[in-house]
């Protein structure tokens, strides 16, 4: 027999290097322990709660109404004539439909997505940035927000005077920065969050790290989140004018992720879009490049598995945004189902529709949920010992930060793990709690945190935080 | 005001090297005539005829009932209590949502897709093959062919002894390929099908281009497309003996574009998948390393814009796998509704079920009526004046040559465009008929092809192949 042509000697480098924890070890053990709990092995519990991704609908957040039956209406179109839907929602799928190559949601659409939802994205960012002009040529439909994120990442993946084009990310970052740039052998230039002040960034760090990087990279976009993963903090509209000043001071596209731009939960924060503060601030700002990012999966629709979003590219140049409409093209375009339901995201039923009182009552209901689990979860994991915790001023993650003894450091470099991965693979183990060591998002060095979504229904997080209360007590007496 | 970050100077060159005819220029034309009509511009036809691309639904094929309603009892749980659905569809819809996080299709699911649906996938290999045996961790549920065939030459993208990995392509072939290794700055290495055997594939031709190539790129994949597009040839058994011989000796890697698997019209051919071959030959061939591909978007589905498919990945290195399998997890998962998709596809009723009966007959009329238009499309073409076509044996594209006078070829010339490009620009400014011009898959030099699907309904491709008879003859008349 000869050698294997592919050989791990001879892939892509990059898939090598490349990490994304949020799906790492810990998220696999977890699944095997779900098997061996099925096969009836016994545990110190019964099933495994994960708290390790941000899938509202996994841990029991119940579809909108509207949402799904617009889906419904659009692949089952016979149904337009059922008296158990209602108009509102009949219209709108109608609308959807017409604009459909042959009135199919099985066509093709532009590679760029259905203009009348494109058209409907755009006006959606008028009323939200009050009156401020949206082009709805500037809107891509994208199956969640990760496809248009990585195709921003690959247009700027040009080497430069011998450089690599480098991107600045927050730490902590969602790990598909860092896997996407790994597997574009791009540069990433770390710029740390504050912990002290709640997770807040400043210019003088943001041009520490440029400063710092350009020996190595050239620097050429800056990504912020916000509200932040895995941070869960709100940024004020001053940080916002800071880091668009800094983004144009040093000629860096701004990648805007505001995925969870209706997750706001502390009452004295606002989401203040990117788009909205650099047009307040007038020229020259005004003319900064940004794409910004939304999708489906977040918010109060919680809609992860259909896979919609979309991106606005604002103030890039227009043979640039040609040959970014071009690379899309090849992969034909996003799914129409996710398109409907970036439709349903952004053209909701308005006061006076017969579906209006049920939507409104549907997703007030699940915003005031998650609310409450943030302050749940932060009041809870704030009375730790040792642990340091900002408030969950939005998104759906806290990320404390914990003290780990001495002697449970020395048991994980035994094991050859980072402490923070150790704490994680005790807790899971003992208790059935999946989270994601600080470690997969990055933090400074001898710090050590995990990210727990704030998902599970209040129930089961009740029983979820008496549960990581008990296993930290007893790790704390095992190991101080 | 300082320059834009991003310009045509600083951006991925392979953005601007990389080119998608299906829908290029000729394209982006046709949708301006679409809406200079509805505007009431006069012009000499009343509609644009679309066939450029494989969309089926979008030339007015129905979808099967079975499938959305599988579709829709997914994403509206509360129907699986209406008489009006079927049990077996009923049943079907409850073993998925089981097996989704949260039983909801709003969830992510695994990376590579649901397990009940990729065992339902290797369970419909294995039928297909006639019993041999097919792994369910070896399916990759994927959003459409397209990003399955995308991360496997992303995969084998890797610099060795400093040469450029290469990757073998037919010519003609279809533009996701030249568009793929263009964007990952690969070498496409052409080997040409023999048009006077029916578009037959040869083991000389494949060494010719094998050796050729060895000076300049490291050859690393052999793509095959069967059935093919553009050139709708079915390849014979023996064929497909001779590209696995070719590729085991000279490991490469072997890429199976077999969406179009269902779709044979011609009643001397027959489709064999690469696997069930390969495993036919026994060792070694037996383990040669294949990928093969399929997607709900062709066959009798057409289910385009849902974007659903798979890939089986045989044979591979498990180290290397699992560096396949982490890269994908960055990308979260492919869309649910695309994998529902898939299990109708790959779990369709079976004889007694409620389902089966209407299930057999749509599917039975859908697949009549392609062959039909097939023949109908090739009769009436190689009836014109000029034209050498080969039978469309199956997929859903026919790609004749075609003779340009040298009147025609000059007047290109003077555009500075591509004969076959200005013959297809004069066909859609007379009739409306948009097709894709065959420089856009590639062709022999000096000669000339263009693509055009068999896929408008009956009555409408009567029409198209009449107005193209009219536009053909005067065509000739002026520039003979």
């Amino acid at each position: 027999m000869p050698p294997k042509c592919l050989q791990l000697e001879n892939i892509n480098p990059n898939f090598i290097a490349m990490e994304y924890a949020v799906r790492g070890p810990l998220v696999i053990r977890a699944g095997e322990i779900e098997k061996e709990l099925e096969r009836g092995m016994k545990k110190p519990f019964d099933q495994v709660i994960r708290a390790n991704t941000g899938d509202c609908q996994a841990t029991g957040q119940q579809p909108l109404t509207f949402l799904r039956q617009l889906l419904t209406l659009t692949l089952e179109p016979r149904l337009l004539d059922s008296p158990d839907y209602p108009e509102d929602v009949k219209k709108r799928a109608r609308l959807i439909l017409d604009s459909c190559y042959g009135h199919s949601v099985g066509s093709y659409t532009e590679s760029a997505g259905l203009e009348v939802v494109r058209r409907q994205v755009a006006a959606f960012i008028e009323r939200r940035d009050e009156c401020i002009p949206s082009d709805w040529q500037n809107i891509y439909l994208t199956a969640g927000a990760t496809p248009g994120i990585k195709s921003i990442l690959s247009l700027i993946n040009c080497q430069l005077g011998g450089k690599t084009p480098g991107v600045m990310v927050p730490i902590p970052q969602y790990p598909l920065y860092s896997a996407t740039i790994a597997e574009y052998a791009m540069v990433k230039v770390d710029y740390y969050l504050e912990e002290e002040t709640g997770w807040s960034l400043n210019r003088k760090e943001l041009q520490r790290s440029y400063c710092e990087c350009q020996q190595h990279c050239n620097p050429r976009a800056l990504v912020v989140i916000n509200p932040g993963n895995p941070t869960g903090q709100v940024l004020t509209r001053d940080n916002i004018v800071e880091i668009i000043k800094f983004a144009y001071d040093n000629q860096l596209l701004l990648l805007a992720d505001e995925v969870y731009q209706d997750n706001v939960y502390d009452k004295n924060s606002k989401f203040y879009s990117f788009k909205k503060v650099m047009h307040e601030m007038g020229e020259p700002y005004r003319s900064q490049e940004l794409v910004s990012f939304l999708s489906t999966s977040k918010g109060y629709l919680g809609e992860c598995g259909l896979r919609g979003g979309y991106m606005e590219v604002i103030n890039m140049c227009p043979q640039v945004k040609a040959m970014l409409t071009k690379s899309i093209t090849a992969g034909l375009c996003s799914n129409t189902i996710g398109q409907v339901a970036v439709s349903a995201l952004v053209n909701p039923p308005q006061p006076g529709e017969p579906s209006y009182e049920r939507y409104v009552c549907e997703k007030n209901a699940t915003l005031a949920s998650l609310k409450e689990r943030a302050e749940l979860v932060h009041k809870t994991l704030s009375g730790f010992e040792g642990y340091k915790v900002n408030p969950v001023q939005g998104a759906m993650y806290i990320f404390p930060q914990i003290e780990i003894p001495p002697k449970a450091i020395a048991a994980a470099k035994d094991k050859n793990m980072a402490p923070d991965a150790f704490y994680a693979f005790e807790l899971l183990e003992s208790s059935g709690i999946c989270i994601v060591p600080g470690s997969g998002f990055g933090q400074k060095p001898g710090t050590y945190h995990f990210r727990s979504t704030i998902l599970p229904q209040t129930d089961k997080l009740k029983l979820m935080m008496e549960k990581f209360r008990v296993f930290h007590d007893e790790f704390i007496k095992k190991y101080k």
